[in-house]
């Protein structure tokens, strides 16, 4: 069991005022507070609200992989 | 951080005798039960059971969005 | 050019506290009211939001193709 | 050979005044005339025609999948 | 008719020299000009031209959904 | 302002009796009597109707880009 | 019964020296001998075999959708 | 007509208890017993039904392309 | 509710020195530890790492579906 | 060695005044200059340039197989 | 051959530890080193590599047009 | 430029008359002859020739990364 790995995928949505970067970077934050080893992510989908003609909020979704076995 | 918010997804399957609505809404009963800050679903794949040329469930893959940070 | 039509595509989405069917007959109904030779629609995607556990409202996006040469 | 089996799929196109389940149905029964053993369905596409901005028709793409092989 | 909302999805293409954020802005600020009740926005693609190996211009297409009934 | 551009997307179906060149020159034909600047298409889908075993009428959707702002 | 349709798609492959349309057309031609009542066509996929580096036959796939109950 | 070639294609699933190239050899030997002039396979899915925490079905979904005029 | 099931799926990647197949045993072997009721799978993606020009590892993204009310 | 091929894939862009056929040809006449063991091509994307409401050019994307192992 | 033009797409990965733009520009800056009259690029993918729950590495593959052929 | 890394894709069909995987190793060891510092591969089709109702070969699409710049 020591030569192979297994992850699992969370699938999460991070907002923020500012921009695509930042929502992602938000979503890590939340999801570090109780997920460990996360390794990579996927951006699937870039959104947002939009308020009186601006970008209000900038919404990206991703999956987040993260190890559950092996080490 | 009281500007935004993170949300998680999750992907479910729910399923009924009578209605692709129907298995919407039992899928999202049981989730409730131990999920809260249920906000939107999206439907993935509609699909279903045969029984003597008949439907016999509808099966609905559903991803339901939840917040789990920001107020 | 009486031997072809042309379409225009339009995307909506319509809504509805009931059923699938009943947001897609929305959409339709307020189309409608300024779009005429309404002739064929697309669902393109399905969602909606959740409210107590439950779907509050269905949201259908669909595109509706109408005629705008020919006859 | 008796410890596994094949399925073939058709695509089919059901069609009802009254609903997306209805169309299913529809599709299933005409089906169920010449093929036997119908297993699962999976809706591929749902469209429709409309007629004086109401839906005269839905229109539901799905894949029916049947068993040719093993019992 | 007050229990529901349709809305409607135009698509845009905006281009920046700087940023993909500001392309969506510039987007959000030409079509605020004609259209009102704007309400979100969906990233469909992300490409741009190259001048001299550089990024001269970036281009963001997305799907803007605003209201067109109900309040 | 000057310089960047935004351009709007149509989405359009065009028909033709004799291919699908044909087909994309009737819906650009069209479009060009009511909207100015058209600068790229896109096809989406290939599709047509059959009467007789034989291509009746070739079916092109396509996405039409023109300018809205910038010079 | 009378009041619906009930249709089949056929997944087929046509090919020709000269053009995609030929293609189409040699598709349709084969699956008229043996089948009715075909509607429509759909192209899922254009493709060919090159020989000293040119076209030496174009290959068409398409899905072909013809009633099969309702009249 | 000598000189080009019309194929269609079957959709099967086919399923092994020990390998996914076991599971397109099953579905193949099955299709054999009908059809002649088997002359290529794409695979569309992979899946499988899992008992005890293994393994128990490969289930391969594929696209089978046969010559049907030409020689 | 003894009518109808409610599924979950994980979105899972497992890896393997040796083949596709013992990527996705491992995968499940490891989600079995803390998952009940899995019933099947689905290969989302196939891809791995690359040392000295061989396969190091190959990676398989699957999702796994259990059941988490119904009986 | 002897009993298996490798082939490369290339992404073309070709443009042609006239038709689709004409783009697809030209993108190969170019490629087969350095290219050679050209074997088959799959077309990715069709689009175009709209000059006064007319097709400038057809633009199709296409990929280029070649065996580079085998003979 | 005046009138027409062919181009070539390469399919690249860029990073970087600042931004998404940075990360295309890198890819850009690396591949004019040996390839001239590069003119587009599109966005395939955007992933990153996670190290103490931030983005260490923001990876975006794009694909990247330029002309090889006409003037 | 120490601190980020580009990579540049291949797309490669790789064939073998006994297993996926073995199509993987041969496409490999193809590239290997020409390409340094491959790092990883995608599978992006499976398919495959049939002969007498089996499989002939297995035909593996894969996109292979290797890196072009960074160390």
């Amino acid at each position: 069991m020591s030569d192979h790995h297994v992850y699992k995928k969370l699938e999460l949505v991070g907002s923020s005022r500012t921009s695509i970067e930042d929502a992602i970077e938000n979503a890590l934050a939340t999801a570090s507070e109780s997920v460990q080893h996360m390794d990579w992510f996927e951006v699937v989908e870039t959104r947002g609200h939009i308020v009186d003609g601006k970008v209000a909020h900038y919404q990206v979704c991703l999956k987040v992989g993260f190890r559950i076995s092996g080490s």
